[in-house]
């Protein structure tokens, strides 16, 4: 029987290669999405269309309200998402994200009996963000080992993180060559109502700077420019 | 100046006690609950009192909809509390339910610039539920350490679980020592909407075994007897 894996997808282009990247290891796919107070909603239209199209065999959108919490460009409107790269952990970093959703992952697997849970987590371009390193993978795996019935009982849980050490143009010629049509995602930190990009964000531009190493078409749809 | 904490507060006598131990170590205390679905909200009143007069600075409640993962008698209608005990992990037990609540702790600290967490679990009466065991919190310490902003810059986290080696009635002297008021709390898995506890499940004799054998009055209201 083909083993269940639960996958985050986010609606943007590394999620996207990563639940391709399950399929193709032949992972029945039960993707999973957070409604966490993005200021952007057109990111949760994309996840459900990548999910789809990539054939996961479902998708869930769990509200995860952490607006309250404050502390993040991403979730309070008060601070200003911020057009140039800084130095060190940037603002649009959100307080304990990728423990919050994978610690709900692993919740989710557990119940479907799956112990495969993958994260389109990278350490290349995300440099500044905590858990988005190597040790946080690890640490979170042996957690989740100890955390759950399945767990203590030796089924074994493995976090895969297949982006981590890849950059952007890496991840980018990997994804086409399993057929993601990155038209369908969105990186933008400051899209419009129709999901198209500002073309001047960081993760913007990071992804634009990708498509063009890897010489691939960037299908991407810019209101500003 | 005062450190300050983030206290998980279920509502039920373990937690009250915690908060009370937290506060006696001089810690601010933010008190943080969950509403994830569970049957008896008297429970998430119970915490509101439980905050309030025990001097937590604050206290909010999280929406976090679990209940659509099923698998758990405490979230999902379709599965029967149990009257007897059983051998191994609970049916009570919720899927990763700790890793979840300690993740959201964690961010919420984060923001307050707070690095410590409280939580009441407990190793000797809920032996089977493998997040309540040591071994559980060492891994989530280590993981906070690595998941967040501050724990990369060295400003260390800490997580407290003060009950961890101590039955029911040593949690009931302390808490009576410290002026917890149990009248208060509700530890019943069965409540009756007016709080009062179904004197049956695995939790109420637990409870009253407790009171009976730390020689403190049980203060504990009884619908069923």
């Amino acid at each position: 029987m083909a083993k269940q894996a639960v996958v985050l997808v986010s609606g943007g282009l590394d999620s996207a290669t990563t639940l391709a990247m399950a399929r193709e290891q032949g992972f029945i796919c039960h993707a999973l999405s957070f409604d966490y107070g993005q200021r952007h909603r057109v990111e949760l239209e994309a996840a459900r269309r990548v999910a789809s199209a990539l054939g996961a065999v479902e998708h869930r959108v769990m509200v995860l309200d952490i607006g309250w919490m404050g502390g993040s460009a991403l979730t309070d409107t008060r601070l200003e998402v911020p057009t140039v790269q800084s130095a060190g952990i940037p603002i649009t970093y959100v307080p304990a994200r990728n423990t919050i959703f994978l610690a709900v992952a692993l919740g989710w697997a557990e119940v479907l009996k799956a112990h495969d849970l993958f994260i389109g987590a990278n350490a290349v371009d995300y440099s500044g963000y905590p858990d988005c390193r190597p040790e946080f993978m690890s640490a979170f795996e042996r957690l989740a080992n100890l955390a759950t019935r399945d767990g203590v009982q030796g089924k074994e849980f493995r976090l895969h993180a297949p982006l981590l050490h890849l950059n952007k143009a890496e991840i980018i010629t990997a994804g086409s060559r399993l057929g993601v049509d990155f038209g369908q995602t969105i990186s933008c930190y400051n899209p419009d109502p129709d999901g198209r990009a500002c073309g001047q964000c960081d993760s913007c531009r990071l992804r634009a700077r990708g498509f063009a190493a890897a010489g691939v078409p960037d299908p991407t749809r810019y209101w500003h420019k």
